[in-house]
């Protein structure tokens, strides 16, 4: 290809005088008495567009006047400084060429004005070529590349975990079932159940909703892993933080404890920040104009200031000595809630915690339980402005307490076999955390829901596209 | 942490006379009538493990004694030079942890002999505590992050396609269908068809076959996009070949011909396989020695030499003067066969050949039709051991062709309402391809199966852990 991308002339990599072209779609033109126009130049590079000159003397200047907001063109232009204010440099047209017009600009859906977010939302399949879903997919697309790096760097290795799966699990939450079967002609067992042995892969098989276990698989082999996958959840939840398709970070550490990994997700947390703020400070900009004022002053306190460790049980006197009145009553062994959460991190910390050790009775079966025999080595890193962002844990690898803990929460060793295996041959002491990725590129753009962070958002009654 | 990763102690990052805390688990334990005792302990980190010399005197002299393959260890010890042949470095150990027994070293599954791969294959998350599934992991990872690196270093963005699709698109293969209705229970209409709009989204939902269509939206805003995700194919094929959940990387260029698309197809299969030659160099000596003694030989001669362009139409007459008989007939008009692709690649040409200009009767709907009106702009690369690597085109882009064209197949505009929407408004000319990743990592290696090389390879029948 001969064309360049719109960032490399904006930040200087060719000289004024010289002749380069670029291809993408207008988004503004702004015709000059002068007669000439100016015509804005987006190809989703980066932020801006650039500024096109367009003089009057083209041969196919009446042509150009008639350009709107979307028109596909490539611009064969010199570099030149600008005289107005803005951007350093601009372009004098040599050639517009109009690759492609939009069929009727009155009624082209993302015409350039402010639309709303839900009337974006309505239209995913366009909503990339407006600032704001633009500015989003250079954030999401810095984040995913920076937590590759970071744990690469790390010698971390990737590692794929089943999408769908016939493991019985436990319950993370509701579970979407895959099958091939006839609906309409569904084969049934002589007790008058669904017989699964006849579906594709010979078992009633789900999607996944969590790669942790299968990843342990791998941390007993490999040491350090993550996964970063999509995970999904069939519940009914209508807000801004659910989806029911999203994708999740999960690293897993051989010998590692819960103190090692919550220093690596304040690690992993900083770098990804120090990242945007670095690679991605033209949408950043932006964001903090538009969306959040605070959003880039977040992300400089996060990357700088040390994350305040708490146990769950202070937490609790905290909150009871606070004052505050909340809707749900805080006592020793309840979950805790959004307002405790955002109360914690929001007002009386003022940043994020790395929040450890909660009560065994509100936490999954395979976290490992500590010397009190009352708590689990547990932790959430809580954020300001949304609540949860990590939940990760010590797992439990010592095979008697893993077996009495299964029978206590009603479940059958046989289930969970090959996840005894690892603690029959070879235990090693292992933690780990998720995170969901759309609520961490929701932190980090200040967006207020989590579907506006994702190409096309799963929720009850939508997947289309 | 405070222990150090296998790989750092072998490459000499610590000084002769150091004193280090590696962890892992014991793939050998030998020991010599002088009182000693060479344990062989490995952590994923690299290929080799590092040996240990656990001297009688140290207090649990006894207990190393008993150590078997899989047991885990900590062992504090001094860097020294070896002198052995073999490693340059070895550990004299002042202590020997022993942090996990393997509960029956008769029975241990990973016992330290050979095991066959299809023995493996059923012990999926075990296995890669062996070395050749080490190997596969790490070359699997060096590959993907290659792949992001390299876009990421030229302008793409990265996107994540949907998983879960009720969108209408053309028959790449056989779908699962993902529901959350109760199939004992499950709602009808008055027509005596199941009810999907009371199902979770309202839709009959299937899991997605491809990212394209979805990923081309992004396409007309960003201009260089690629996707890195898992595709699903409910196929019931049983080859070795094939898996119903694969991932899939499939970049997408604005204004950029098949020629465009060839040439980054290229540029990506060169820089990922430089990127396994320097970085995993020890684990394609082990693939070399083992599996495919050309491993090495075939990544040197891919990265050195320039992939051949050949046509559909000359490959037939290529075919046909080669004085072969093949099992299926070569015609003009015919799809190659695995037989004619790997005579291409193997016996005329001996390197890997992309491939263009297939006739449309045998390509998707999307691609854009030559002016020959008989071909489309598609291409295949093709490489020698495994046939069809990457399969691309350039998309038909002119509304009313495509139009033209929707209509011979026999599909409806409204179906593809919002595919149409990118050449109604600013359409440009674009191309594309698609890679699978595990066809990439079984070529890299010269593992002749792709359920070898995914950790829980998914096949009918086979959705376990």
């Amino acid at each position: 290809m001969t064309h360049v991308p719109v960032v490399d002339v904006l930040q200087g990599r060719f000289a004024v005088g010289e002749t380069v072209t670029v291809k993408g779609w207008v988004r503004t033109r702004r015709d000059s008495k002068a007669g000439l126009s100016f015509i804005a130049v987006h190809d989703g590079s980066c932020f801006d567009p650039v500024q096109v000159i367009a003089l009057n003397s083209l041969e196919n200047y009446a042509d150009i006047q008639r350009l709107t907001a979307g028109c596909s063109v490539s611009v064969t232009a010199t570099v030149k400084a600008s005289e107005g204010k803005g951007q350093a440099l601009e372009l004098d047209a040599e050639r517009v060429e109009i690759v492609g017009w939009v069929e009727n600009p009155d009624t082209y859906p993302m015409a350039a004005k402010r639309h709303s977010i839900e009337y974006l939302r309505e239209h995913a399949h366009l909503r990339p070529r407006t600032n704001v879903i633009g500015a989003v997919t250079r954030i999401r697309n810095c984040l995913s590349q920076a937590i590759h790096r970071f744990f690469h760097e790390n010698g971390y290795v990737w590692i794929s975990t089943p999408i769908m799966t016939a493991s019985d699990t436990e319950g993370a939450g509701e579970m979407f079932r895959v099958s091939t079967l006839d609906m309409l002609n569904l084969p049934m067992t002589d007790k008058g159940e669904v017989d699964y042995s006849q579906d594709f892969f010979g078992k009633e098989t789900y999607l996944t909703v969590s790669g942790q276990l299968n990843v342990e698989t791998y941390c007993a082999a490999m040491s350090k892993v993550y996964t970063f996958g999509p995970t999904f959840r069939a519940e009914n939840s209508n807000t801004s933080r659910h989806l029911a398709e999203f994708w999740m970070i999960e690293p897993e550490v051989a010998f590692a404890s819960l103190d090692d990994v919550a220093g690596l997700a304040e690690d992993m947390l900083k770098y990804v920040c120090k990242a945007v703020l670095e690679e991605r400070a033209d949408d950043m900009a932006f964001f903090a104009q538009r969306i959040d004022k605070d959003a880039i002053n977040r992300l400089e306190k996060l990357v700088s200031s040390d994350f305040v460790h708490m146990d769950y049980t202070d937490a609790i006197d905290i909150l009871k000595a606070s004052g505050k009145s909340f809707e749900f009553p805080v006592e020793w062994g309840v979950d805790l809630s959004s307002e405790h959460e955002r109360y914690l991190a929001e007002e009386h910390v003022g940043g994020p915690i790395v929040m450890k050790n909660y009560p065994k009775d509100i936490k999954a079966f395979y976290m490992r339980i500590n010397d009190d025999e009352k708590t689990v080595a547990a932790m959430d890193i809580l954020a300001p402005g949304i609540g949860e962002i990590i939940g990760g844990s010590q797992r439990e690898e010592r095979l008697d307490v893993f077996d009495r803990r299964l029978e206590e929460m009603g479940l059958s060793q046989e289930d969970y076999s090959w996840y005894r295996d690892l603690r029959r041959y070879g235990t090693v002491p292992h933690s780990g955390f998720g995170l969901g990725f759309e609520r961490l590129v929701a932190y980090v753009t200040g967006m207020q829901n989590v579907r506006d962070v994702i190409p096309f958002p799963r929720t009850p009654g939508n997947a289309q596209y």
